[in-house]
């Protein structure tokens, strides 16, 4: 593919893009392929000769569209609904034509310092002190464990040189998430070797928040059995239900036993961009770290979560190795942040560019303005549940995610309900206008509609409810046949 | 931002990239810019309102661009050199248009499917034997970890579960890497809790590839003090020098005491695709993990690691977590592959759509093509230095990386050839046309010239020689006026 080739097909993919963001519902929301539908229409051994760009466009076109599922569309309403807004694919085009590393300051200093301004913009946006520095990582799994691993790091065990296997030394490390933290916390935990069994879940109240008097029961016994506490988690925003966990109440006792905490605001946290909202994250300066995903609901495209941490030290003591190959005059001179000193992954991407794209195009007010948008639509589809009697809510809606279910009367059966709400979901999203996802609550079948890409509108979630309806509907019609 | 300035601007985009790409060399490779320059034009407080495209993209033009090193630039020898090939930046363009999540099946069957396909053709191009299964990940240091944490899972210790402090039943884990091992399979003992000093480093001959005696030694050791021996690294293309240690006889000792062989091919993997190269994986069939990174020699844009293992299910036990959230019915009818399943991170970028656009836009032959070119190319430098009296090879060249520096005859202190070889580099890196790194081997400060951009071409090595002539020549006036 020579250069003007590239343009040519550059120019056809930007119009192909305009046109499919104009228009996502031209496609099923869901991709409604079957298992091995998409590998049995490609070679299965790859081109000795290359091949032109025409043919490989065309298979995008025929092929790998009919087994995408549209993130970027705005009736998808499952797991955490997102956007890839238009500057920020811009960004993402240029980032891959520089092809920056920022592992060292000295690989791309405007990627390594972008990050910084960036980083800082958001912390200023969420109203945190600015104790805070950050780090732009690739998801909120991979933020997470940098926190737990920074909390090893703080306690001074020597975890990072003897690490923690043959030791008599060492005493059994605990942390504490509840029934409701995102699974990949507990995959943190498994990760660096702590253990799936010391991952202490704390159970939660009826709006499904951390119980703070249960947390301390916990490590309190912990303590008592010679464990070693160590790590605390509260939510701002749950996955299930988006509760919010009692960060002030956490972060005392944290402080009383001193246990690092890490607030997980992956989704829940853009929230806080609006002044109304800016209590969700009481308590959280107090905490050690903390993560927002601008990948979930601040426009960003995939990937970018933001870890931020109040002594970067410890994050840098827990990963930092310095070889030589590695080295640099500006290094050696303590005068610029590596941001590979702070993580895992040495290549990083320039996530940086598409963030910056994003908060210059939209400022403060255009986030704040969507967010509240997407807000009041959870809070009116959330009035419609509550109103009708075929449904009910099952949790609270604090941000813009609502928990329901079809509860038609005279129908008592669990087992029944969570039959027909399964049925009920699979119905509406085979229509292909709308993806929802679903959970369960207390042992109940509970569908999640997450309000979170910046083209839906009232139309959308209107249109949910309206297939939603029509499908219990057509339930209780064939159940009279039956 | 509506849509028709997405057009307007990814017309004009395309068309920067498209003259960016036909002459990098208008900006130094390596940016010149000075600490906290770049930070210091950018206001510290986000915008309040939206601005324009127009100012944004006047920015990045203006600010980002002079602090950026441009790695996809024919002058960038330094590191491992790599290339954004056309094709793959377009690949990138529509992956983040579709913003696709592919960490489930169903999130995008084509993500995961195309996942599948693309990894198959890898392996065939490399002659790997179709016990292979593949997963691709952002970065080698992160393929590297799941190779390990896979082994550790493998030795059934329960550590999945019960993870590996306050345990008197479990034996000190211990690794062996060499001391040529990329610093992130180090990073990545650290990180899964099995601590620095457990990572031992088995020295290497005077071609700094692995001694397996000293090997086996190491681990007999181990096992006589009561320790558990359980994964080795082997490395196909070290990061320093691109040795390539001894695979076949690291796995015959793997085998005989039930290790885990991870070979880490990131860089130099690559080149197995050429027939006259293939001896370079001997042995890796007999491995347990494979990884190489399309992201360095094979030209798809920054992030692309390759993870191959044998075991996949090892894989998955390590890792797998699944809560109701994330349950689907071809989920529970095992009838998927679900690559979350398969690692830390939840959500996963379409990587493989770029990988695909790549192999098919280039095929074998032209990859095989442009692999040989800079091999040829790194010997033909390889030549000039054995051949000049004022420069010697530090180390053999069997990729496309030559180790180097400037001797010149009568200076015999080691302390001064180091002084000169770092003042060497830096005087060719300022000039802006190569950007050369270095390493130390055997105490020497050495230079390292790696190509592998694909618009590298004899004029660039041309050029990196003549400048690093002068500046030997221009060192040497200095001292006689001195």
């Amino acid at each position: 593919m020579n250069l003007e080739q590239f343009r040519q097909y550059g120019h056809e993919m930007i119009d192909w893009i305009a046109d499919y963001l104009s228009h996502p519902e031209r496609y099923p929301v869901l991709s409604p392929t079957q298992p091995g539908e998409i590998k049995g229409q490609l070679p299965s051994a790859p081109p000795e000769q290359p091949e032109t760009m025409a043919a490989i466009w065309q298979d995008f076109q025929q092929i790998i569209l009919s087994g995408i599922t549209h993130w970027n569309h705005p009736g998808f309403m499952a797991y955490f609904a997102n956007t890839a807004a238009p500057p920020g694919i811009l960004a993402e085009l240029l980032a891959a034509a520089l092809n920056v590393n920022g592992m060292l300051w000295r690989t791309s200093p405007a990627a390594t310092e972008l990050e910084e301004v960036t980083l800082d913009w958001l912390r200023q946006l969420l109203g945190l002190s600015d104790e805070w520095q950050g780090v732009i990582t690739d998801s909120a799994s991979m933020s997470s464990l940098l926190a737990i691993a920074a909390a090893r790091e703080a306690t001074n065990l020597a975890v990072r040189t003897l690490g923690m296997s043959g030791r008599d030394d060492l005493p059994r490390l605990r942390l504490y998430i509840s029934d409701q933290t995102h699974s990949s916390v507990e995959k943190g935990a498994i990760t660096l070797g702590l253990g799936q069994e010391n991952a202490i879940k704390i159970p939660t109240d009826e709006q499904f928040q951390m119980r703070p008097e249960l947390l301390e029961a916990a490590i309190q016994a912990d303590i008592n059995a010679g464990h070693r506490p160590f790590f605390v988690c509260a939510t701002v925003g749950t996955t299930s239900t988006t509760s919010i966990d009692p960060v002030p109440a956490v972060a005392e006792i944290t402080a009383r036993y001193g246990l690092w905490l890490h607030v997980d605001g992956a989704y829940g946290g853009a929230a806080a961009i609006l002044p109304e909202m800016r209590h969700i994250l009481a308590g959280t300066d107090k905490a050690d770290s903390f993560v927002v995903n601008p990948h979930k609901w601040l426009l960003t495209p995939l990937d970018c979560s933001t870890l931020y941490v109040r002594r970067p030290d410890i994050l840098k003591n827990a990963f930092s190795i310095l070889p030589e190959y590695l080295r640099s005059a500006e290094t050696d001179a303590q005068a610029v942040i590596n941001y590979m000193d702070y993580g895992v992954q040495l290549g990083r991407r320039f996530r940086a560019l598409k963030l910056w794209f994003v908060l210059r195009s939209y400022g403060q007010s255009g986030l704040q303005q969507f967010l509240r948008h997407h807000i009041e639509m959870a809070q009116t589809f959330a009035r419609w549940v509550d109103e009708s009697p075929q449904f009910e809510r099952l949790a609270p809606t604090p941000l813009s995610t609502v928990c329901f279910r079809a509860s038609p009367p005279g129908v008592e059966n669990e087992e029944t309900l969570n039959a027909l709400n399964e049925m009920v979901m699979n119905r509406v999203n085979e229509r292909g206008q709308v993806f929802l996802s679903h959970t369960k609550l207390r042992g109940r079948y509970t569908l999640r509609l997450a309000i979170g890409n910046l083209f839906t509108q009232e139309s959308h979630i209107a249109e949910a409810w309206a297939q939603l309806q029509e499908a219990v509907g057509d339930w209780k019609i064939e159940r009279l046949r039956d």
